[in-house]
């Protein structure tokens, strides 16, 4: 998606070798207008997929999720992250270990709001090693429901989580993948390569 | 707001005299149409105040956020909570203490992206006490950034955090005042009434 790459090129900070931040646009301050126009690429892109529900992770997924699901006419759920393992009813969970923070967040969702008749999509703001969206598709397990497919704002390609989750035949789109960040530089991967 | 209030009385849940739960649509699972009524509303009365940016907490904060943002074309930052206080530099932090969860957690934004010409809009999701307004303010205040106004999605009008943040001469709109919840009922403040 070219809006978000000249965004990525324009406003990212690349911090090191494997760390982009997007702290401007994406993850602490929020551009409405790329956010809706993110969320209608999601819905373009995932349009005949019969989804009835967008399942993300707070705190920024929640701005593309609710773009698409305005755009798609659906409802969004967010799982929550928590530190603790609490034991609560009526509660889907699963553990989501992050390496870039080096900690593990129980992530979790209402049982109320996704069962086995949803056909869901997941989006997420980053996909790196796609520990995230294996809790998000756990949580999905748990409820019976079935995975539409995962949207992902931004990709790290040079990580594995995108190979991993496209192996298991699920639809991943990202709307930017990045092959390199090497020497303060983003290049992206051409729209079509396969790596 | 009538969409509003005819969503709290048919989904939201009055679990006490003081707790009303709206995870069907708002702090849980989103709706997003309704967020986009909710955020050209903000954007209708807060038309005339120049604002250039809305400031608002993570999580549940950022779907009505977002909408307005896009509505009036102003970016959204949202400010970060973490249990611990953490020293970073160029950080403007607040501590705000939450009744309901009986907790206090440090709320941050980075000074990047708030400064002294902003006139910000702060919207959050619900109004109570008033600490989270009050942690918002006092984060605009450390970046002298002006106060365009307090934008809420639902004013528990019979906590004392509105009477309070009014009387300060600050222009407060909440799309829906609860009065009362007693015996399982909610009872909205009329429009137009003043307590």
């Amino acid at each position: 998606m070219k809006s978000l790459e000249s965004k990525i090129l324009n406003e990212g900070k690349v911090l090191s070798e494997t760390v982009l931040k997007v702290d401007s646009f994406l993850n602490h301050q929020i551009d409405p207008k790329l956010m809706r126009q993110i969320g209608e690429e999601f819905a373009a892109r995932f349009a005949d997929a019969g989804v009835t529900k967008i399942l993300t992770l707070e705190s920024s997924g929640i701005a593309p999720s609710v773009m698409a699901g305005l755009t798609m006419n659906v409802p969004v759920v967010f799982a929550r992250k928590r530190k603790s393992l609490t034991l609560i009813n009526d509660l889907y969970s699963a553990e989501v270990h992050s390496f870039t923070k080096k900690e593990t967040n129980e992530i979790s969702i209402s049982s109320e709001y996704i069962n086995q008749n949803d056909v869901v999509l997941v989006i997420d703001d980053f996909l790196a090693n796609g520990q995230a969206v294996l809790g998000l598709m756990d949580i999905l397990n748990q409820a019976g429901a079935s995975l539409a497919g995962v949207g992902i704002v931004i990709e790290k390609g040079f990580q594995d989580g995108g190979k991993m989750i496209r192996e298991k035949g699920i639809q991943v789109e990202s709307l930017a993948i990045i092959d390199s960040l090497a020497e303060g530089n983003v290049t992206f991967r051409k729209e079509g390569a396969l790596k």
